[in-house]
């Protein structure tokens, strides 16, 4: 079993440790130099320590159609550029597109990833080949009413990616359900997956009151807000995790709070697409977990969560007119613990032993994270992911100084060059 | 002179092109490779090269201060944080401060920074000893009713300042005059200052309604807002950039574009403290020129202008809820030409020949900026600094990958650390 030690480490309290990890978990933290035989002792002076990313949103191969058409509207957006190119998919778009964002996200952090998407099997191959976990699900539309799921190969398809991925890498990788919104499916639909995904204890993603346009058409085509119709439906029987979530009700709110679900906030994707801004003090003061997510490099247009972070405490602060809100320690686990918790990566998400060890090493020696009076204040507003020096996932080295151990960067971005004929 | 070719080179408009230097001026631009003799060939292809970037509105040396207390209201973080850590500055706290700045600029392609603060002698030489461009202000404040400037030692120190460095360094560095604000002066300093200003043909900076409270304030004191103040007190003769204007009404708006004043925009520090969200399309609209800025590192937390940009378009998108808006175009036009033309370079911020040669070079072949529909969409919304290969100043390359060609930066950071005793 691979034995690592870190010395010199700051943590997110400022404390200098060492930390021993043993091949994927934390054994130990302490002031104290442990003894023993280590496979590598890193010295991480100058460094903060501090768990990695957990992305709760994302659309990795989507880096393919990134800056493919800005600055227009949703709707033509989706229209002329984004509905047409993604019908062109196939196997090594989405598996060379996935690829690089994951080399992206490692290179930001980045430790695992909730992902909705299509040709999933390519991207479970990516992430297997990589290192990185991810929560990944096939998402599912449906528009024929009266329509089941059972018999639907888009939701066999799902089924089948479960079945022959879920768990696999040590775990590390885990498939989800997932049904794409309230507005791109018909109820029969919704409750039959439901049904399944409860049934089968399997966890949820969908996409829930991005925008107000989205929001109201559901109230005046249902009666109820998207949040009330899949209550309704049974879908927040298993662990929810809700992208977006812009335009949620105080009541919305409640019932995602009382049924243990996860709000994805997606500042940046949220800002650019003119969504408008999610509630999130408000969400947290209903109990409800959020998480942060970048969404698809498309609408953001980068997987980076030092930029996510920073741009969720920038808009909390500015929506409220108050610089005490979008609090660090509050953005941070968000970007941590909440994200982790909203994959069921229950043991994941704070340095502390038993943990799996899923880490990162941040520079507080450069140009622009110096001085540092409080590691959490330098990692949240004045870091970037220039400044990570390791990615570190279940106790492997995937990134460091620049450098993948598992990727090949060159001929990835070879590949991708070659497929992406957009 | 020293002549540089450029080849291979992507510029916004996506065309591939060679480019010439000597000296400190693009004296070739095409797609034909010209003849001559060269002191350096430099390989572009893969790489945007465009106009560095103009940073309108700076504290450089409060990079001391960076993350010196966060999460606090305005009031509890000046009174009990930056006024008494701002008491303590000293001329070795100031040049270290001011070169630590400077470096984290150019590493994220700032050329040039107009700058407000104290003991701008030692700002002065950083800026001379570095290479890069600078227009530096002396940030002067009154409180004693009737009081006038002629007699004020601060009022003279920014007069000396003037006279022993305006021009300085082949024009790369000017001094301009800076009234603090309407809150923190009195009148007849304001329009001694002001006098002196146009009279003596310098530029002006000062901060104008960065917050609702001081805007307010000022109508409930004088009856006017801050703007038609500054109008009356004839601060406007002088070229002015106003920085923040948060608060400016349309009334305001049209007595800056018709005095061809700037305003500064600083999207990240304005929402970070809570100040608000400054009309940018409403001031373009009004005919006003505006510039984007950094402000101090102390309230942003960082001097990155990628950063900056894309907060700019994300908040103009955003709080339009309109993706149309915080155009890829204007915001460059923002961060470039209009910056520049704040400061007086009307030389600069175009790549076009006879310009002075401010350049980056930018990657748009890591991982992040992959693929490349259009390059001004990928410098705006998916590029960071860790992407810029090379930064230019008047034809002279000041930093290139990740090196300081004359900063000896670990001795930089090595005094930095000395006096930041905070």
């Amino acid at each position: 079993m691979t034995k690592y030690l870190y010395t010199g480490a700051r943590l997110l309290d400022n404390r200098i440790v060492c930390l021993v990890t043993e091949g994927e978990r934390i054994t130990y933290i302490g002031e104290a130099r442990p003894e023993g035989v280590f496979d590598r002792i890193i010295d991480c002076r100058g460094n903060l320590l501090m768990s990695g990313f957990y992305n709760t949103h994302c659309h990795a191969a989507m880096t393919l159609f990134r800056g493919y058409g800005e600055d227009m509207s949703l709707r033509e957006w989706l229209d002329t550029r984004i509905l047409p190119a993604e019908d062109r998919l196939d196997d090594d778009k989405v598996y060379y597109g996935s690829l690089l964002a994951i080399a992206e996200m490692l290179a930001s952090g980045i430790v695992s990833f909730s992902d909705m998407y299509f040709f999933c099997d390519k991207t479970a191959n990516a992430v297997l080949d990589s290192g990185i976990k991810a929560n990944i699900s096939r998402s599912l539309v449906s528009f024929e009413e009266g329509m089941t799921a059972r018999n639907d190969p888009r939701f066999l398809e799902g089924v089948s990616l479960a079945r022959d991925y879920h768990g696999k890498g040590d775990g590390r990788l885990l498939v989800d359900l997932s049904i794409h919104a309230e507005y791109s499916n018909v109820e029969s639909y919704i409750r039959d997956v439901s049904d399944y995904t409860a049934e089968n204890g399997f966890r949820m993603q969908l996409h829930l009151s991005e925008t107000e346009k989205e929001h109201n058409d559901c109230i005046a085509r249902r009666g109820k807000t998207p949040t009330e119709f899949f209550y309704d439906c049974g879908t927040f029987r298993s662990p929810t995790t809700c992208a977006h979530g812009v335009w949620l009700t105080e009541g919305d709110m409640d019932i995602l709070a009382a049924c243990g679900a996860t709000v994805s906030h997606n500042p940046c994707s949220n800002l650019k697409l003119g969504s408008g801004v999610a509630r999130v003090s408000t969400l947290m003061a209903h109990g409800v977990n959020v998480g942060l997510g970048t969404d698809g490099a498309a609408s953001n247009n980068s997987l980076d969560f030092f930029r996510e972070m920073y741009v969720a405490s920038l808009i909390a602060k500015g929506a409220a007119c108050d610089p005490t809100v979008g609090r660090a320690e509050d953005v941070l686990r968000m970007a941590t613990v909440n994200g982790a918790k909203a994959q069921g990566r229950y043991d994941c998400g704070e340095v502390k032993v038993g943990n799996r060890a899923d880490l990162i090493l941040v520079s507080l020696d450069d140009v622009n994270t110096m001085p540092t009076y409080d590691a959490s204040y330098t990692v949240l507003y004045a870091a970037k992911a220039a400044n990570l020096k390791m990615t570190v996932v279940d106790g492997r080295i995937l990134y460091e100084n620049g450098e993948y151990t598992t990727l090949d960067i060159e001929k990835i971005k070879d590949s991708f060059k070659r497929v992406c004929d957009y």
